[in-house]
């Protein structure tokens, strides 16, 4: 089951034609009428698509597992605890800040953080939850614990937009979309190549995120917008924004959709050691393809996890990559 | 406990002497004044040395692991087996065709494969034996089944001898050195780029062993010896040279020791779909410490696993990352 049908959702919806195994059991959609031309557009195979509010419709799938495709500013703290009471579920939340318990500054708030909310939902309902998979957190994740536990004394570094067009971030354009006064908007992230060249030497440097990487955005306001106050919106926004230098270039729609079509995005996690190092590298043509190609791998060890009754949360670390193989696949093909 | 002192277990040492959490309870060797000679030279933490004769002894260091660095085509099929029915074991076992049930051609009998045999070794000690770690198989393996799990359609592929030098191949170089009229040898792996560029385009390729890799050997000679004999049985070892493009040097021993000294290492994992490409590549400086690095990490795992009864044999797939984590460190700070 998808809940939610944006770029995510209809990749996920894709890679799950693609496994011969796994079949989309049903679409959960705030917006039914939108997701059933999209459906039909996409090519994929034709899922029943049910409005969010149906709950009763939905709960009756008898879906396996929901993968929940809403993002992480909004839909995913309200969704994820809400669906993992009903179904196994999966999903990409992706704010790094709010997975562990943190303080919201703005009002001064104490919040358990995602983890913590997630496992707690699903130990109730008795479901397992796989939180923040994707690539980064997901992959990403991955490759910096076992890096940083292979070699030791490194440290682990990633670095995104390496190509030269830089990586398109969903969620920091979604950010942007947000503000009053900006209709559409595309946010490219470019790593800093001295600041690569400076950890493969070896040095383990310190960095300070406004070290490894910047920002570009292409926005287009309002006809009446104040952009000084949007360039200033988007520039002081904390945690997306703040720490880093921005540039932000205010462009026509005719414009965005020329230059900012499709959805590149790539990333690199280095960590260097004295006998060597080690490197991952993703580099996506479509991002929520690639992402949707992680979430649905890992769809399988959450079902695997909760025929062995092991309820809670789950993280990419939790989860031995046998998992997320077929039952049909003998894993020793792969040593 | 470390069992065999050659590079790789020196590397071993130095890697457990780097964790705050590990020490070297004792090296087993079949050498202990070498050995003994070895370790006063490294500048490693000082450990018991027993003799492998000398069962009573090392079965009383209380180790929680043995780590066993010795070869795959002589040591280990008897050191594996013997070792897991006494302590958790960790090893490199890196002969790909016998790590499944395998048909021994030479005189036609059966196997049941290092993994079984591992297996049911360790199960019926009671105890944890983690087979084939390292890099390829180890991270290699990790990879391929990430990779083609996460990217619909993609198949994997492994490159070696990436560096303008290439990679040393101590197994060839030792097979090479078994050449009557040999004195020593070193042989580097070169990857051939246009096959890289092949995979990276997406193509999927077929390659034949000999499409992605050439290999470069280095060979001191006797003084009277036939060096036109020596590099055509080279050229026709099968399985390790004989489906390569093979080019053969003869030097002076001098010119080896200067030219060829330290034991570089690399290789590159690559799975490329509709999406994009995931790729991991590892370059030591050593690759006996790189591979001993992996080993030493997931000797952690192998004592979880133990202290939670789940004896028997794992590979590197059937490790959740979480359990090669230091106990005192935070999984989500990784996430």
């Amino acid at each position: 089951m998808i809940v939610g049908y944006g770029n995510v959702g209809q990749a996920v919806h894709r890679a799950v034609d693609m496994k011969c195994d796994m079949e989309v059991a049903g679409i959960v959609s705030r917006n039914p009428a939108r997701t059933v031309k999209s459906q039909e557009d996409s090519g994929s195979s034709q899922a029943p698509v049910i409005h969010i509010r149906d709950c009763s419709c939905w709960q009756k799938l008898g879906a396996d597992v929901a993968i929940l495709c809403g993002g992480s500013s909004k839909d995913l703290p309200e969704q994820g605890p809400f669906f993992a009471r009903f179904f196994n579920t999966v999903d990409s939340f992706d704010t790094h800040a709010h997975i562990p318990p943190y303080w919201n500054e703005k009002d001064g708030s104490l919040h358990l953080g995602y983890y913590e909310t997630m496992r707690q939902a699903a130990l109730q309902s008795g479901h397992v939850a796989f939180i923040s998979g994707g690539w980064d957190p997901g992959t990403f994740s991955l490759m910096r614990a076992l890096f940083t536990s292979c070699l030791s004394g490194a440290r682990s570094y990633a670095f995104y937009g390496l190509t030269e067009k830089g990586g398109l971030s969903m969620g920091h354009s979604d950010a942007i979309r947000e503000i009053p006064g900006v209709v559409d908007a595309r946010q490219y992230t470019h790593a800093k190549p001295e600041a690569i060249e400076l950890v493969r030497s070896g040095a383990n440097p310190d960095f300070k995120p406004g070290d490894m990487l910047w920002r570009e955005c292409f926005v287009v306001a309002e006809t009446n917008a104040d952009k000084i106050a949007i360039q200033e919106e988007i520039k002081n926004m904390p945690n997306y924004f703040e720490p880093f230098e921005t540039e932000v270039h205010f462009v026509s729609q005719n414009e965005l959709d020329q230059n900012c079509a499709g959805m590149p995005h790539d990333g690199l996690v280095i960590s260097v050691g004295p006998a060597g190092y080690m490197e991952y590298k993703n580099v996506w043509h479509s991002n929520p393809a690639g992402t949707a190609g992680i979430l649905v791998a890992y769809a399988r060890a959450v079902v695997e996890a909760y025929r062995n009754f092991k309820f809670g949360a789950l993280t990419i670390l939790d989860v031995p990559i046998r998992s997320i193989l077929p039952v049909s696949q003998d894993p020793i093909g792969y040593i």
